[in-house]
């Protein structure tokens, strides 16, 4: 079976100087995809005809007049851009033309958009923004990413289901484990709120190991890191910045000398496996959980192979069903504690 | 002039087995340092008799009866522990034997007691727990780090004070900068309380930058790093989280064969310097500010090496009396505030 992914032609940082060649990539590698371009015409076109037939006969091009500034206001875009990449992208989803659409655009933006045209899942407040990271154990996925500011309680416990949804059907994962990231692990520690969320989630059917802390995220404690977006945001946005930081002085060291360079040569091939597990580009493709449709937000700055990554994530996303799962997971939990 | 440091001799996960050596290393080191080793007298006296005249002369013991556990609720802590070592060692800074206390036990009960015992500066809630962290360019200063969940704008705020005062007197950074953690750079981001802070932020004398996102912390944007205490908790956390996973992996690469093994040991040296500018033991000492004290929180799991440099931030705090400093500061700016 074929799946047709949208993507937002122009966004991010370089638009279809990414865009393309990463479109290219994913059609290589995986041939039950189609792909829909959208954005310029003028630009589109010509790069579309200049395929092989056989990549050619999976591509269309959509036109699409307008580009979402990446530091634009969601709120204007919203109302000014409605013939704009990203709109006419998520449009083919709510349409039914596409089964998931890709964006390197503004977050604000794709959020405001994604929630306005194709309405979030009953139950659902706001969308999140959920990704996978690596830990010491394999992976796990973290979720709010800074969607969702002054998370109440029943939001952080939503966040849970559909984390738990995402692991289960896209990890593969049997009862994924959840952990409500706190400033200890003791039950008095913590604000009302996630003292309160800890409470909906050791009540409900997901399989809830309790609070864990920052650290919890990388040592691989869960499958399913949970957090209020502001939260998140800050710890996903520490962890690359130490993460540079390191990069920076381990380059630094090698740089000393003649023996030191010489050694940095040799070692380059050790870390290959190294670089590989650390680098974010593998782990691109952040997913807008708890609307009805899958889109996935690319990092502005993604190059051809961490754009292709995101386009493979909403394959999977589509392929696992992940929109209508989460909406069934959801009932069931509504129905339970509207009954229990 | 000599500078007297009450030490919790029991506290943290080690008691005596670190601290008295650690106590040994700081009087080395410091010619001008006098201690007062708090706790079990059955202990500290015969290791206190034990050591070369010199040393001995710059040594007393205060029995204390009890010890906090690790793991003990602070409020229970405060109200049956009143002879433990940590509750006696704060005493001491009351009374004024010593000029600061350094304790790696129980954060809850130190901060708990801390209050309790020395209260707080006029116009300060809660102390604030700051630590000083790595950057690329250099240090910076984090606070608060857990002790202060759901911070109002005003405790933002005087955070930022305090931060600024240490950055200034202990770091000798003239007029040091200061960021506000939030969710995104533009004004328009973050929740309302950050939102509120940065107003006041921005009307002060303070050298205020504006926002700036969780890996503005390790890229040195600024001098002094405000933020809530949940917030900047998961952030340190996750930190520690990703440092752990990059030198396990690390490790892991060059464990492969006989050939990485021995691209291992000929790296060492080379990373010698990396390892000293990363390592954590180097950074011990966080300080609990807005008390009419000096009261530093060591890591419960410290070493000889950590625990020494705890109280090496004594002391320097001692040297730049910096409660004193931060009251005269907070009276400038809450007399403004009122007049303004």
């Amino acid at each position: 079976m074929s799946h047709i992914i949208a993507l937002d032609a122009m966004g991010g940082d370089f638009g279809p100087e990414v865009t393309l060649p990463a479109a290219l990539k994913a059609l290589e590698t995986d041939a039950g995809l189609e792909l829909i371009l959208v954005g310029d015409q003028a630009i589109l076109q010509p790069w579309m005809e200049r395929q092989a037939p056989e990549i050619r006969a999976r591509l269309r091009v959509v036109h699409a007049s307008q580009i979402v500034a990446m530091n634009e206001p969601p709120s204007q875009a919203l109302r000014s851009k409605k013939d704009s990449s990203m709109r006419v992208a998520i449009n083919l989803v709510k349409e039914g033309e596409a089964q998931a659409c890709v964006s390197a655009g503004n977050t604000g933006a794709l959020m405001a958009t994604s929630k306005f045209v194709l309405k979030t899942l009953p139950g659902i407040e706001r969308p999140a923004i959920c990704t996978i990271l690596p830990t010491i154990k394999g992976t796990t996925r973290v979720l709010d990413l800074g969607a969702n500011v002054d998370s109440s309680p029943e939001q952080l416990f939503q966040f849970a289901v559909m984390g738990s949804v995402l692991a289960a059907e896209v990890g593969g994962i049997d009862r994924p484990t959840v952990g409500l990231i706190n400033v200890g692990e003791e039950e008095i520690k913590g604000n009302e709120g996630v003292k309160a969320a800890a409470q909906l989630l050791a009540a409900s059917h997901l399989n809830y190991k309790g609070f864990i802390e920052g650290d919890g995220i990388y040592s691989g404690a869960v499958d399913v890191v949970v957090c209020d977006g502001f939260v998140g945001n800050v710890a996903l946005k520490s962890s690359e910045g130490v993460a540079k930081m390191i990069a920076y002085y381990l380059r630094e060291s090698f740089m000393r000398n003649l023996w030191t360079r010489l050694l940095g040569v040799l070692v380059k091939p050790v870390l290959r496996g190294f670089k590989k597990k650390m680098d974010p580009r593998n782990y691109n493709g952040a997913t807008l959980l708890g609307l009805r449709g899958i889109v996935i937000k690319s990092h502005g700055g993604a190059d051809c192979h961490a754009f292709a990554n995101a386009i493979h994530e909403a394959v999977c996303e589509v392929a696992h069903r992940v929109p209508e799962r989460i909406g069934e997971q959801l009932q069931q939990f509504l129905g339970v504690r509207q009954t229990g």
